[in-house]
């Protein structure tokens, strides 16, 4: 309440600052950001709560722009607030090298949370915040220690809210009661068909009700900045549900073409830009030119923020003398760091020990290590009795009312909604206080390839218990059975895909996957039992390859992941029987094995031997460690799991036929080279 | 009305049937089945109109089980109506090679509409067959001759309504007024992790009418077939809305566990088997018994759906001597053959005609076809400026009140729902008279990988028109760039993947991707210029791969996709100032490519010369073809595009280092072998 002309010169710097840049660049999305500018003004000035000197303070208010393409109005406030981003950043622009770069990425640029754009994906990691801030809470805030209480704000536009990902994570989010969270959907009936009224008709308001949102609506988002502020305290207040507020705003605010969605995706033309300064008092010759008063009123909210701040951390300071095994517990949390010595407690396994499935050699682990890595929240996508993924008296993270958990719960039962459950994960690394994982059938992991994506892109800690990992789930057949996942999440950088083979290998997976603090990982495990191979171990299977089976004087090498590498190792037996010898070599991890010296990889895979893969999927991909392939170039079969392996000859007899023509073929070629020997390097 | 013991004895046979069939197999899901069985009944003896002895009788009412793991509930009416599916198959449930196996499958079973089992996807098929019935009846009925008028009914469970791809598409259809859908959700209160409380207590009444949907309840769908019969009266005669019908049921009904999550997804025990036969009057010691009295009901109602088939054929053929041209051409589509010419309308370019972008090619392609093809239905999720995937003029898919066009229209808005879209496309192609095409970001079909999946699997003739292909598309960034997609997409068994490089290229993938009738195609388009080039022509690309460039005793194949294609040829040149003799080879479809002869595809990429692949994408897949690969395992930058790619060294220059470099590496190699030459033939 009170504004000022002041406030009004702020949002309209703002919205000169994105016509300036997108016209600098000749590319990009003024539209929404001049529409927005005036919510954003007040969110900003009037409730978040942050210091741009330290974006990364645990109880900073969490903003999300799900409507990503609107970045310049992130990068306009980062600027105008003081974070570490200057003009010159503004005039780089959707510039090559840039920390302003098309949509916003929270890796590159100080003061974004989370990488946002493809649409959808902001509002479901506003969920992840959201539920990561409840349950930080629910752990640490004690009598007199309101540690942690941010709110997280999340501005959406019509694009996401078409987006399926949304409304998953929208139902969850109006299930978990989360307060704390308050979106604001940008209603200006303009996406880039146009009219939003060629597709999108559905009654919003009605629908965030249905999902138990407490929804509110401000007609005009243009100027009404007292109606806008009172709606976010109102937001505030209520605590057992999260909040839309439905702003009714003009795209491209001051535009000649305002309105319309000529504004949304191209820059404003050099007239256009001309008369909206002359209008607003900004002298038209100047570009990127922001008034001192606006400045200054930012630099008093920034001050503030940082004194907020000061006091936190006096508050954290007595907290750490009162509550000191939590201090130290939270102040290690934020490091990225695992309590010291956690990885004893990773299971160990020999030969003798009977066959069980990674999946439920996944579950073993998390048994053991729930109580030694207790940022570790878990979930899944309505599996849990298949995933396996829910330890024994785990609490379940539910709003208290239901009587089914509490906030301090670590296990989240996502629904059956994977792409929801990948956006939240994001969401929950992103917090900084927690190691999420979530389980569905590896096949479905494809459901979430948007938030997959975005864990690899944006560098989320993030991990996928994907269970039922090939035809090895047998009968549910070839709508469930993945034929080409591993191929396409081994192809998406930064992302580490595993395949375990046993006991061991499973530990090595979680020991990688957890220390691995910039890099997501996909877990993929089998339904069917597996037996722990001779001379396998958490150390060896840690560098994503390694010889399992040594044999001088080797014919070939075979070479395989998960569930295939015991039927290579009987394969060995076969071909012994015709005096073939074969090496065997188990790769759970291209990625990692991939970062090994060359040296190391050489002896793993090297020269002078032919090799065979072996893998009951799509060989995609093999070509790069082995020279000829086994595998499943075509949709698998409804059946009990051995008869479809059969079917399909994986078999220690299939796998030794082959061998024998990859030998045979081989034979005459003199020096033969490891596939890893390159004419040069890829760029990484 | 008017339900006697008969009726009882109906449902309960297909109940036993469900039990005896899981348990027979060990395996899959009996709850479902039992708990959807009376209002199976009431749909199939009351409603549905079919002829078993003709499953693809166009006028056919179409069913859709979206919550496919109940399939025993879809083969027990299958074999009780007459279908071509015996006592045996139900006994071959979930084994290998049956044609029931674990999740219904479109191309194996007679009488299944759509493959289903992955969750929402199935109801998000039923919008896309709504709409081809309501395309296809504004299209060909006449007065007097109400000649498509069928229904689409689906059954779905509480998995398919968390799954955010069926709210897109129910919103959708919800907008588009379908009166000709009629969903039935069986409301049981039960997922695989319990009781739905846990993690979905949304208002789905409130939702669907949010969406605009009629929305009715069943409160006891058990045993209530009045109340079920009467709710599917009043969704038929509401004609501009699609309805849904919530059905309470119990789970697993008649067994001891009914009602619990203990029924959903294993057999019963054979004493639970025991107690429902003795109780309904089976006898205990028989399985898979079917009395005679519900064959002669269902007998009944299959000889009425026959001769209602005979009805409708002598209404075709009387349409046929009033509306000749209609029926000709409603005839021909039928057979899903093409007209007989249309391919001389495919634009054929010269190198003397200016660089156009991909994007731009497919839109004459398209601005040129869609008058002589007029089952080509297209759409975008809301990016028909970028995709170019609208024809001038069209008219839009759209209810006629909205004044936005009508049902004859052949362009859909489907907003910013690329999952919901994917899904709707199969129910297109499914339903028998459409061709489906839909546009979105390369990057964003990815959203909608559940569907593509099932395209292929399903074997459905969808299009995509997927525009900005990569990192070309300059500014958008890394979170629109798409690096691991091809690969994704290639592995994918019967998915043709295409990425021309020019003007006859583009025709070519239309020409492949229109006449294949049982395959999906993803068509990768440059959102940048590509020059016309030297000897591309339909003929040659249709091969899927070929030689652009011959030179006598070449050092090097260089060999490319799309936009890459012409800077290899400029790399030619540039080799040449070294002496170096450079071939050209453009591969725009890995999977047509291969199914060439060996014969000719090792003349395109030949013995005794090392060969490098560039695409400026992940580099999987590429190992099968090249010796050495040039591309991008990382993500890319947000730039100008020329920028993009000279940062990542995809210029003339950049290729012809890595030329060099593959040449020097391979010097010393004798006889260096094509990657074509394979020890063994893969599977397939």
């Amino acid at each position: 309440m009170g504004y000022t002309k002041t406030d009004e010169l702020a949002i309209n710097t703002i919205r000169v600052l994105a016509a300036d840049a997108t016209a600098h660049a000749n590319s990009g999305h003024p539209g929404a950001p001049m529409g927005m500018a005036p919510v954003a003004h007040v969110l900003y000035s009037k409730f978040m709560k942050f210091n741009p000197k330290n974006p990364k303070w645990l109880n900073r208010d969490r903003f999300v722009l799900s409507n990503g393409h609107g970045c310049m109005l992130q990068y306009a406030l980062l600027h105008l607030y003081g974070y570490a981003l200057s003009i010159d950043d503004l005039k780089a622009f959707r510039h090559v090298d840039s920390i302003t770069p098309g949509h916003p990425e929270s890796h590159d640029t100080p003061g974004i949370e989370v990488t946002t754009g493809p649409l959808g994906q902001g509002i479901s990691n506003a969920v992840g915040l959201a539920i990561a801030q409840a349950h930080t809470a629910a752990i640490y805030n004690k009598p007199g220690f309101d540690l942690v209480n941010n709110y997280t704000y999340c501005f959406l536009g019509d694009g996401c809210l078409m987006e399926g990902v949304s409304g998953e994570a929208s139902s969850l989010a109006g299930h978990l009661q989360l307060g704390n969270l308050i979106a604001i959907y940008d209603d200006n009936h303009i996406s880039i068909d146009g009219d939003t009224n060629q597709a999108f008709t559905e009654d919003v308001k009605k629908r965030y009700e249905s999902y138990g949102w407490h929804v509110l609506e401000v007609t005009d988002g243009d100027s009404d900045l007292d109606s806008i502020e009172k709606a976010i305290k109102e937001a505030q207040a209520v605590k057992d549900k999260p909040t839309i507020i439905k702003l009714k705003t003009i795209i491209g605010f001051g535009s000649k073409n305002q309105g319309t969605h000529g504004v949304h995706g191209s820059p404003l033309k050099a007239d256009d830009i001309k008369q909206l300064k002359e209008k607003w008092g900004f002298n038209p010759e100047q570009s990127f030119a922001v008034p001192q008063e606006v400045y200054d009123l930012t630099g008093k909210v920034s001050a503030a923020g940082a004194a907020a701040e000061q006091e936190w951390n006096k508050l954290f300071a007595s907290y750490g003398e009162k509550h000191k095994a939590e201090y130290e517990d939270l102040s290690r949390r934020l490091t990225g760091k695992l309590p010291e010595g956690w990885e004893k407690s990773l299971p160990v396994y020999t030969p003798a020990d009977s066959a069980v499935a990674s999946r439920k050699l996944s579950e073993i682990v998390l048994q053991k290590i729930h109580s030694v890595i207790p940022e570790l929240v878990g979930g899944s996508a309505d599996l849990t009795g298949s995933n396996l993924t829910r330890w024994k008296d785990a609490v379940d993270f539910q709003p208290p009312s239901t009587g089914l958990g509490d906030y301090t719960g670590r296990y989240i039962r996502y629904g059956v909604r994977e792409h929801g459950m990948g956006a939240i994960l994001n969401g929950l690394a992103a917090y900084g206080t927690i190691i999420p994982y979530g389980g569905t059938f590896l096949n479905f992991v494809s459901y979430a390839a948007g938030a997959v994506r975005l864990s690899a892109l944006s560098q989320q800690r993030v991990i996928w218990v994907a269970t039922h990992d090939s035809i090895g789930l047998g009968e549910d057949g070839p709508t469930h059975q993945p034929i080409e996942t591993l191929a396409h999440f081994r192809a998406l950088p930064n992302c580490m895909v595993w395949r375990p083979a046993d006991g061991n290998e499973t530990s090595a997976a979680y020991y990688v996957a957890l220390t691995s603090q910039h890099t997501p990982s996909i877990l993929a495990l089998s339904r069917q039992n597996l037996p722990q191979l001779e001379s396998s171990t958490i150390e060896r299977a840690a560098k994503g390859g390694y010889v399992l089976h040594e044999v001088e004087g080797a014919d070939i090498t075979l070479v395989s992941t998960g569930s295939e590498v015991c039927i290579c190792i009987d394969a060995v037996k076969e071909l012994e029987k015709k005096g073939v010898k074969a090496r065997v070599v188990s790769i759970p991890c291209f990625e990692v094995f991939d970062a090994q010296s060359k040296d190391y990889r050489l002896s793993v895979l090297p020269d002078g031997i032919p090799s065979l893969s072996v893998e009951v999927m799509s060989t995609m991909g093999w070509e790069r460690y082995t020279h000829e392939q086994f595998g499943l170039n075509r949709f698998g079969a409804s059946g009990a799991y051995l008869d479809v392996y059969k079917k399909f000859e994986f078999t220690p007899e299939g796998i030794a036929k082959r061998a024998q023509a990859t030998i045979d073929f081989w034979k005459d070629v003199p020096n033969i080279r490891s596939p890893l020997n390159r004419a040069f390097q890829q760029l990484i």
